[in-house]
């Protein structure tokens, strides 16, 4: 897969020019040892529920990514899935910074369900610059760079412009949180919003490309409570570089830490989406 | 794109080989139309509710693969979603009958939300001879006949074997009915299959495609109300064809016009999920 066409209308460049570069080219090999993992057989193990499962590939994958750009970028620090897993803490400085979730959409991927992405985000003086998200299976390629557009597979990509929830595709993720009062209040804010009209509510199971689905016009808005920094650093450059908004679930401003979020394709949108939700406490990123 | 490989070790002909072909040709081309559609604007008028969108070329699609099927084959019957909303009847006789859905996932159709799929099944005294599925936008071709397995592009499908609910993704729609004690039973619903550990639950805007991943093994359960004999006739074949349950919700034997249905890779399988589910009273599609 190459981008081509009307990528060339986006400047090239940049002081992060060289990182961006690396970022693609390991999102596409990650990409094609997750489509070789999902045509062999399945192996996990359990992370902390059934709903949460690390596979051998998640943390090839993210070894990959890591060793390849530290080789490079010896400097450079990582937030990233595995590595939290494994008790690493999760804090933005104003260094460069990586942040990467190798295999989004594990569950999809356990499941060989067709809808898993590679997720590299990269943030300096802890403002985002550029993400790199690779759907594998469909061999799609998104990337964004700040104040550079957002694309995929060479195509400028663009936000709808909707404002009314009635007409609005909504996104969401259950989450790997699934205690009886979680799942009460996702139901309820799922319920809410169909109660208020909203043309249609679709769970994809990918936090990252539903991010990006939004950043095509393909939906109005999504929320989330419960994902964690590294499904929307990548995605959150993508969406904002398309003319989307991303915001915290209270309207204000977001807080990549913060375990919970609004976007959409216009600020009237996001604020109705936010209007309506009620708050599910999954913690913070930066305190587990 | 061709069916090859393997589809070759399928026996070809058998006494709807002519009409298998006609399904075949008609649903790639009705994929051609629906592609070049995408990429135009969005016009659309409202059907019964603003859940449940027609647009012109729902129309368009349907009125090609009828008026084509009815000229090779003027005396078969026919059952199809938009002849349906103008009030033709829906019933299901012993003569051949092809049972259409032009556009399955109209309102992702209408946000150029790309997972949108032609359906043509074919039943002949009462029983389903043969399904074809189109994702349009993937170009992925799904095709069943009875007794002759079931294939997408020409790979062989087979259903998962998973018996348990702690392993299993599950399928769901929401469908277009929304009155608030119907999304109340929706939403209690797949509560229950949270509450009953079901590994993920994923909505994705297409019945017809849902059982198309079940068929394939990516999901391992599906469960729909409100949906209609046009969304549920050719993928039943594909899924049965690739070795899986298609059933009623009572746990019973399916009724192609009950509105209701539970699909999954294995029998016990349908049966847990069919034991957890409520009842939602949608009609019948041959009382309407």
């Amino acid at each position: 897969m190459k981008q081509g066409g009307e990528d060339a209308a986006a400047p090239a460049g940049g002081p992060w020019e060289e990182c961006f570069q690396a970022a693609v080219q390991l999102a596409l090999r990650a990409g094609q040892i997750i489509r070789k993992a999902l045509a062999e057989e399945k192996r996990v193990s359990t992370k902390t529920s059934a709903a949460d499962l690390v596979t051998e590939t998640d943390r090839l994958v993210e070894d990959l990514i890591i060793s390849e750009l530290r080789k490079r970028f010896p400097s450079h620090r990582f937030i990233a899935e595995e590595a939290a897993a494994s008790g690493a803490k999760c804090v933005l400085t104003p260094s460069p910074t990586w942040i990467i979730d190798p295999i989004d959409g594990t569950c999809n991927f356990v499941h060989r369900f067709p809808t898993v992405a590679v997720s590299i985000g990269f943030a300096v003086r802890q403002e985002l610059e550029f993400g790199v998200i690779h759907h594998c299976t469909e061999e799609r390629l998104y990337t964004g760079r700040r104040g550079q557009g957002a694309f995929c597979n060479g195509q400028r990509l663009r936000v709808s412009g909707e404002t009314e929830l009635s007409r609005a595709l909504v996104l969401t993720e259950i989450g790997p949180k699934r205690d009886p009062a979680t799942l009460r209040l996702f139901l309820s804010n799922m319920e809410r919003l169909l109660h208020g009209r909203a043309h249609g509510v679709r769970v994809i199971g990918s936090s990252t490309l539903a991010l990006c689905h939004l950043a095509s016009g393909a939906a109005d808005a999504y929320y989330q409570f419960g994902l964690h920094c590294w499904d929307l650093a990548a995605a959150t450059v993508i969406v904002r570089e398309a003319g989307g908004i991303v915001m915290d679930t209270s309207g204000g401003p977001l807080d990549l830490m913060s375990c919970r979020v609004v976007a959409a394709g216009t600020r009237e949108m996001a604020i109705l989406i936010a209007q309506a939700l009620q708050t599910i406490n999954c913690g913070r990123d930066d305190e587990k």
